[in-house]
């Protein structure tokens, strides 16, 4: 092969689609490219679940765990446990009867695990959700904002545009959602669904009151939309004790739950699901179409990391919440220590200027500070301060411009307790107090 | 949760995407299914690859290999083995090196590993193939035809038209390409792509020459248009040596070469990848561009099953071939006596117009009846016979109505060698030959 290329307009970036040159989707390269050019920076930014715990022996003991309860559970022989390991296998996965299990162990759901599809981690199970919400140039997406950069990104790979809701101190302006879908409608167009995390959103930390979800609820049904409720930090509070999610409150079947098993078990199996048990079509399940969808766009989901995640469910009775006790615990004295720690070195905020929320749970901290958090002033951080943390403006999409969020840049930002030890998180902490004074 | 649903209209059928109600999309779940309600059935219709020399302790072994591989050759320390392995990662992936080497060890394709996108299956590399390259409504993707409904279906979901393209004799009949891509230009469409498998192709088995690959990659230079190669089956020779592939013989970098370890590791990894060197934007390559849109699709491949697929490529000195003598001389076997057991039941096949192709290697044989192969038709061979096979109709799309083809009823189904052993093998084709002079 020759380095020339003889290419002229074929392979030009205006000849592929749209989101190829959309600088949407190199915000999480830009992150990521940053942090690699400054490997001995500390990471406030990252939102990578704590590794401390980690071992590859528990990869090979879940496997065995799965693959005995294959034998001993289910009656398979050896011909079939392999068969199911390491063939091609069911579109709708191997462990939704397990995943229904725990979610009614650990969320009080009660599913069919017939609505339940294994997906490729839970980025794929909304992809494949908006894919078929969105069926032409009138449908659009509405997001609860600042929002996780993967949803606008899926979005914008189909077209589909994102309208944004007001977040609001209860995580979701319910007055405004109205007047977006109200508005939405007014243009000839058709809200499908709502985009929302009730728990320990990412980026603002926010929690839904339980009122805010049941009214939530009752709006969706009077406006007939879908709610698609992502629920990644559900099962790491700070304080107190976990609240219903939306799926769990849902009479109507108006929540698409899409679970990730990233931070619960970890992120290197790459399982993620969607709760979706609407009867449609020729159904049973709005499931049944999304596996449809799911077999063009990645077959099935690897049986092996599906087993890893399999086993690791079944060894801890299929709950979630008691295989994570130590992982709680770490996140939560994580949280207390950022709020903590800032409190410390910003003791006087009206002076420093430098606020802070203090969420119920979660990962993340959003700050306040006294200037505007571009992307600049990050390359500037990590270079003079060797720290790492991620500007606010990433969560919002400057193309939704009717709302002017995204647009300019904004004066906050976020940091995540997720990544760093206690040790760890002070030195950062005493890093990231440098910065700022210094900006 | 209760069972009443006080849907209307929001979940009509109508309402979602075209591709929830395509019965292209449904090909798939027909053949399984029906599979499914026959578990006595034989399967000549599977194309499965054979399991019989599956076994669970392989996955634990390459896991180690790999782990090992990046302890004593990458030098990482236990903390980061851990993380590679469990942790979010590289979305390019992390086998791209050993893919690359596998690639200039067994096909003589020397290709920069940064241009290796490491996906969900070849499934996945396909689809987000085809999502690049359609901009907007005038884009078309080519497709020589009878083909895989993998393509068609991923096409399908992202609304790309695909233009069927003669296959003739050698696999693509390149006047009918070079007038397809004009028809497309005349009308006012952008022909982007070719979908094609020059190397024992499904459903055909046709091995395309090499003087006709050549003339194939001088034609996309002169149209602009690039290749996609498709790959699944070209370590299965039948007889004598393998052909270049199409990426082998790509001096101008027209091909984007699709892979697949389905078949030659095993399909439980559901790790596939795309070649795709080609310079375009901020690249530096496509690779770049199919990689962020990954990241909104399934964000990682799932390093544990990437660590499973690089610790067999490592096992064979990153040779498939070599991995795959066993598999080869199984095919191999396989073909024979499907194509030898056919001459034995219809020994004057111009009496009993039963005719069939003797094709260089691969999975499948061709099989032309005196009669309509319908689906109905495979359900009275499955009901009273107890053999599957695969009608021709489901590798043609329907919606591609301006050729005729795929529209009326075929009078040829697909026979597989890959998945029955000898002896089962024997009593499927007694089977289906008493289907055959039965109907």
């Amino acid at each position: 092969m020759t380095t020339a290329s003889t290419f002229t307009d074929g392979l030009d970036l205006t000849a592929l689609h749209r989101s190829a040159g959309d600088p949407l989707l190199s915000s999480m390269n830009f992150l990521n490219e940053i942090a690699g050019r400054h490997p001995d920076a500390l990471s406030l930014a990252a939102g990578t679940p704590y590794e401390g715990f980690y071992d590859v022996e528990d990869v090979h003991r879940a496997l065995r765990v799965f693959s005995d309860h294959l034998r001993t559970e289910q009656g398979y022989d050896e011909e079939r446990v392999r068969r199911t390991l390491l063939q091609y296998g069911r579109t709708k996965g191997i462990i939704h009867e397990l995943i229904a299990r725990q979610l009614s162990v650990d969320e009080g759901i009660q599913v069919d695990p017939e609505a339940v599809l294994v997906t490729t981690g839970c980025q794929e199970a909304l992809f494949l959700t908006l894919r078929l919400l969105r069926r032409d140039d009138r449908d659009v997406l509405l997001a609860v904002t600042p929002a996780y950069v993967g949803v606008t990104g899926a979005a914008r790979l189909l077209d589909l545009p994102v309208h944004p809701v007001a977040e609001g101190p209860d995580g979701v302006d319910l007055d405004d959602l109205r007047r977006r879908i109200g508005g939405a409608r007014a243009a000839g167009l058709r809200p499908r669904a709502l985009y929302v995390v009730p728990d320990h959103a990412n980026p603002s930390g926010i929690r839904m009151p339980e009122p805010v979800r049941r009214d939530l609820l009752d709006l969706a049904e009077q406006q007939d939309i879908l709610l698609l409720e992502d629920n990644p930090y559900g099962l790491f509070p700070r304080r107190g004790h976990r609240l219903p999610t939306l799926k769990a409150l849902d009479t109507a079947r108006r929540v698409v739950h899409l679970g990730s098993l990233a931070k619960t078990v970890f992120p290197g199996v790459r399982i993620g699901y969607a709760v979706a048990d609407q009867p449609v079509g020729s159904g049973p399940y709005l499931a049944d179409l999304l596996a449809k969808a799911k077999s063009m766009v990645t077959v099935n989901t690897s049986p092996i990391a599906q087993a890893v995640a399999g086993g690791r469910l079944l060894e801890h009775g299929c709950s979630l919440v008691r295989a994570n006790e130590r992982e709680r615990e770490v996140y939560r004295e994580g949280l207390d220590r950022i709020v903590g720690g800032l409190a410390r070195r910003f003791p006087d905020p009206s002076a420093s200027g430098v606020r802070w929320n203090s969420p119920e749970g979660g990962f993340f901290v959003v700050v306040d500070v006294p200037f505007d958090v571009t992307d600049a002033a990050l390359e500037r951080s990590v270079r003079d301060h060797r720290v790492l943390w991620t500007p606010l403006h990433h969560f919002y999409d400057a193309a939704a411009s009717e709302t002017g969020a995204g647009v300019g840049p904004l004066r906050c930002l976020r940091l995540s307790c997720s990544a760093l030890g206690p040790e760890e998180t002070e030195e950062a902490l005493d890093r990231f107090a440098a910065f700022v004074r210094s900006a």
